[in-house]
């Protein structure tokens, strides 16, 4: 291995030889002299900094960020420089200090600029200055585990973060730098380092990939600081070298080369990263990881070089980012946790802070968007931050208004998409995307449930601790691939015990989920989508309704999972419900010698308590959690089984929470599976009076059920009467349907019908 | 049954001859005339009520709450006055409805007062008639299930309710009804209710017992109104009637007559239900319960009957009661739910928004309970409700200062203690009180230990979900008595699989734990107390010590288990921490079959998920709640055992939860447990960084354990070595001691001593 990577890497830095793609965006760069020779100029400007200043003391938000940033930094001038000889991967000494020290040349220069105070320019360049005297001395990290080794860090990922938030320090320091030292640091730290994480490691540079990204946007930057068109010209346009054909992978298994990919650079990661919503396939947590390189390169393209109109490409893409990830968020501002990501990851996070501020600043100034940056506590140190602080300062917070979208997957907008209703506080999440390549889980048409509490039907997340070491480091546990990727860990249908495309990654990746219809914002809402390939001779389509009605005190959600498939077909439905079981009208058999449901799929890690062989006509189950309570109510077939279920087998380290779940257990060809969720209710535990404990349905039916149509009826307990009535094939708001269903003929126009007798 | 009972009831109610106590307190009640005529007078007073209208809509907190309770009440006024034949049970509805009367007739009555509004009164003297009218037609209520049956409702303790705060509405239209209404609810409504809960039912009203302080002063309290000095002597002083034989256990089992007591009524209530400190043996959750009645009669005797004296009485212990209640809150105000007691209740609750104001307007205006009225958000209507608002308004609240306390059990303060350490926010309990009768927990010298985020190492609580019909309709659950009480399920010692008392209430109760040595407020605070009876042959003792070091970020706890027993005992020491499993020094063996732990005392509600024979000198774990990290250290002597359980085995119904505990299992005679716990450091899911996620300490050894000593050395990883010395049976401050160690002679004066080397 490390043979083979240093003969790369020498390869490239000798012998290659360079030509640039053509300008993309209409920026013809030999032929303009945009670049001012004024600093800063990137992130902050001149006249920027003396509007900032000419603020101060008067803008709360931004003065006590100012406050806890001064202290932060002088903390770190007090304690001294230090650029160790890298040695560590993440979490070791040499990683972390390494980090720290961009994450503080990035503030002291902002702090210089805006409080004048030298001392942190003297910081800065000192700081610049050991790592000039340290670049040349060190190859290769020692580390070698990554397709892309960095010099300071394991990898050059980490080498280009390091870049991107320093070459906003330098920007703030190089007008004050002597000529000398900035020619120094020019030529034998920043142009090197440059040419290390691009021409010399193509297989990092000139991917679309996230990663690429952080690489296109540091050597676009430090190319903005120092007037190098070259390497802006890199950045934004790739490079034209074919990546040696024996690094095909990254080290999570990802390609290096897309199949088809013609295309590199910070544009092309433009056009192919996101979906025309913003969406981004690998989901919001990695997404909000993503985004930092897009908006903060962005925003000094926006300063520099106004005339590529960056902000306004692919119809202003990148703000629409911005706001695709905060519609994906639940009451308290946390991502969904779809695919691998860490449940708690939010708004609050540095990545956001600086996105929301500046979707406010160059975005059209959405007052809905300042109560999120009043709820962040903090702003960015530069005139986006400003703007924020003082739209909060002036009272102009308005709540923002989370309206039901539905965000589409692919970069052209046609493969699939996610779902998101919203009514009162409640949030339905359905998810019929891309399978989102390496960090996709198997979870085609799966939901999650939220209200203002929380999570009410929860999906998993990741089985990961990020960062901590006593959890393998923090990396992604075996569980993640054992439990949290498979379908049993997902609120979705699981045929034969096998999870979507047999759990294989690539089938996965080929094929997404099939949008049906979406309507948000009535008193009806529906979201409903097809999965035609997860399994062989399987068609699912799920058709969620969120309904106000008005005898309930909150939205009722319909789910009708209707099956095409050949008789004998095994179904398991779960339902990751959260809280405490409180009462159903089932009698379950406990088990008090508990063995793991299966051997594989996810079913090693699910011990059954308890199951029962379905009696009546529904299956009413409610639950505690939060104050509040929640019933699911389903329509039994007969023959349906329900097993309560228990995570936490085959689970040698406790990696995985001991989270309970339900599933519906069903064999049988062609079927629907109805379901109600409701949420009603509260206790008080210092009054300890429940209120309205007990679910208000009194019947639940399927009415008709077949390829064409699903309708079901329910009553509540106060005596009204409703049905609702779907077309699964015809969705022509027009079209006349006329369905023979076990109450008699129903005739209807459009897609829907729901009504009350 | 019914036969029994009515006969009892139609006995006494014609043919006793009633013949008072003498008075106590000093008041001689038939040579003074001392009620005033004038009303209201009972908890608001004439005066008063100008002084709260002089006040309105300049005092927030009582205009906010005022304004509720005018929301409320109208609601009901306009929905009408409904007065059901009595019939059902707590839940249901003639229960709920009656229940919910006696509550808006008290708010009424003092929106008159405050408003001067008519239709209030009209309302509350409208109720008062349906009841005058509905009370002579219904005989006992139909439900036999109690020992003493009311009419209004199944037990005369809610009629007793009922009363409390119907006499406090009543006072508030008094002076504004005529004559004859008066005299007509007088005798035809209030004088037999109150004959009813006292001289017919003595066997409810003469306790030393909750039940009767709630029978006391509803008598009390009515009798106040009406100038009745028969009913008010019956109240204060108890009643000469000896309870028929027959009746001798109240529902929960409870002595209808304590062994030799030789009096009644509400000030031997006072007398008996408190230690000197203000503790009530029960717990908390009871006492909270409990102290209404207590403070609402003395309210109104203070008022009308200033020359007892009432809350000077003993010493002023009903507002003592008042601070212990609010010493035994964690940092979100929720009481340590020891004994039965469901958690989450607190000083949110509607007897402590009353007690705290009360104790603030009465109790020498102590600006630390402002603190807790301002969290309260609200206050009573009344004018010491006014003066704690008055005082929130003024800002004059500052933080309640919560101190290391050890609070005694037992009438004469002799009979055990809990010991409560706060260090920063830190917070120990350590109980070794009273077993608190039917109530009572197996749990001697068992401990809890919180911080600002929540509990830390947890106390199951009751297993009981209060007054939610779901779970048994609301009431104990039976895994109250096979889980929640025994041994297992507290955080102390297990001698032979075996409960406490072998799980016997009688014995229990016959003795205490004893206190040996507290000492709170130092940078050294301890706790440490015997139970020399739980056990045959078994003497134990704890002793916890809460230390601040200088090289760590958090309070660190010692805890000491000296046991002195035969050869061959085996012992199970469990630990309920509350979080995620980081990691730990030893290899467990995971079960992925498991079995319930054993057949009774709590072991068959145990699953083993994982246990190891331990190896090296020490044991370690650490784990991860609520964004924090804490490590449990223990030494390890040849033999141990460590099994991780999960409670759920056993449980048909799902009424237990599903929570992670630890035992550590030994065998062997005399020994000593010796662990230390940390909390340190955190996580934060948005910037993913955890600080300080290991342990600090790197070794720790018991130099020396026998009868006489316990003395542990333990060494932080940063090269600090600490020993803690324990003198367990001569607490002398100025004794003098000489130990031989495992690292020789150790010599200090006093009973410990904390050194570092």
């Amino acid at each position: 291995m490390k043979i083979k990577f240093c003969y790369i890497s020498i390869g490239f830095s000798v012998a290659v030889v360079l030509s640039l793609f053509s300008c993309v965006g209409g920026v013809e760069s030999t032929e303009q002299q945009f670049l001012s020779d004024e600093h800063p100029s990137l992130v902050l400007t001149s006249g920027g900094v003396a509007e900032i200043k000419s603020n101060l003391g008067r803008v709360p938000l931004f003065d006590q960020t100012l406050k806890a940033v001064i202290k932060e930094v002088d903390a770190e001038i007090a304690n001294g420089i230090e650029v160790p000889i890298p040695k560590d991967l993440a979490g070791g000494y040499t990683h972390e200090r390494h980090k720290s020290n961009f994450f503080i040349i990035q503030k002291a220069g902002v702090l210089f600029q805006i409080t004048g105070d030298e001392k942190y320019a003297v910081y800065v360049r000192d700081m610049f200055l050991a790592y000039a005297k340290l670049w040349p001395t060190i190859g290769k990290h020692p580390a070698e585990r990554s397709y892309a080794r960095g010099r300071i860090f394991w990898q050059c990922l980490n080498d280009a973060n390091w870049l991107v938030y320093a070459s906003q320090g330098y920007d703030c320091i190089y007008d004050w730098l002597d000529e000398s030292t900035r020619e120094k640091l020019n030529k034998e730290l920043f142009r090197p380092y440059a040419e290390y994480i691009s021409i010399e490691n193509p297989q990092f540079f000139n991917r679309i990939h996230n990663h690429s990204t952080w690489g296109n946007a540091a050597v676009g930057m430090i190319g903005l600081v120092m007037d190098d068109e070259e390497l802006i010209n890199w950045a934004l346009n790739g490079l034209d070298i074919k990546v040696p054909g024996d690094i095909v992978k990254d080290n999570d298994g990802g390609d290096i080369q897309l199949e088809g990919q013609k295309e590199a650079g910070f544009l092309a990661q433009i056009d192919h990263s996101f979906s025309p919503d913003g969406y981004y396939t690998e989901g919001p947590y990695y997404q909000r990881y993503a985004m930092y390189p897009f908006l903060i390169f962005a925003q000094a393209l926006a300063n520099k070089k106004p005339e590529i109109g960056i902000l306004d490409y692919r119809e202003g893409l990148l703000i629409k980012a911005i706001y695709a990830l905060i519609n994906q968020t639940n009451a308290a501002g946390e991502f969904f946790p779809i695919n691998d990501s860490q449940k708690g990851m939010s708004l609050a996070s540095r990545e956001l802070v600086h996105a929301v501020s500046m979707a406010y600043a160059l975005g059209g100034k959405d007052a809905g968007l300042l109560s999120i940056v009043e709820h962040q506590g903090r702003v960015p140190l530069n005139n986006a931050g400003m703007a924020a602080a003082k739209g909060v300062a002036d009272g102009k917070a308005q709540k923002f208004e989370y309206k039901s979208v539905e965000l589409s997957d692919g970069a052209n907008g046609d493969e699939g998409a996610i779902g998101i209703i919203r009514a009162q506080d409640v949030t339905l999440v359905m998810k019929y995307a891309k399978h989102g390549m390496g960090h996709g889980h198997f979870d085609r048409l799966g939901f999650l449930l939220y209200d203002q509490t929380g999570e009410v039907i929860q999906d998993y997340g990741a089985a990961r601790w990020v960062n901590i070491e006593h959890k393998d480091g923090g990396g992604y546990l075996k569980e993640n691939h054992s439990w949290a990727k498979e379908t049993v860990a997902h609120n979705t249908l699981v045929v034969d015990k096998d999870s979507h495309f047999d759990g294989k990654v690539k089938p996965a990746d080929k094929t997404s989920g099939t949008p049906y219809y979406f309507s948000g914002g009535d008193s009806v809402q529906i979201v409903s989508a097809k999965e035609m390939n997860a399994y062989d001779k399987v068609g699912m389509q799920r058709t969620m309704s969120v309904i106000n009605i008005g005898e309930l005190e909150k939205p009722l959600v319909i789910d009708l999972f209707s099956v095409q498939a050949p008789e004998g077909t095994r179904y398991d439905l779960p339902l990751y419900y959260l809280g405490e079981f409180m009462s159903s009208n089932q009698k379950f058999q406990m088990h008090n010698d508990l063995a793991p449901m299966g051997t594989n799929d996810g079913y090693q890690h699910l011990w059954a308590e308890g199951q029962t062989m379905l009696e009546e006509d529904i299956f009413s189950m409610t639950w505690f959690n939060s104050k509040r309570f929640y019933t699911v109510t389903s329509v039994v077939e007969s023959g349906d089984e329900m097993i309560l279920t228990r995570i936490g087998a085959n689970d040698p380290n406790f990696n995985l929470r001991r989270d309970p779940g339900l599933i519906h257990r069903r064999k049988g060809g062609n079927t629907l599976f109805a379901s109600l969720y409701e949420i009603h209710g509260n206790y008080d535990y210092a009054s300890e009076r429940p209120i309205n404990s007990f679910t208000s349905i009194a019947s639940l039916e399927v009415l008709h059920q077949s390829e064409a149509y699903a309708i079901v009826g329910f009553e509540l307990k106060t005596g009204e009467r409703y049905h609702f009535a779907f077309s699964l094939s015809d969705d022509d708001e027009g079209g006349r349907h006329a369905v023979e269903t076990s109450n008699g003929q129903l005739e209807w126009n459009g897609i829907y019908d729901l009504k009350k007798y």
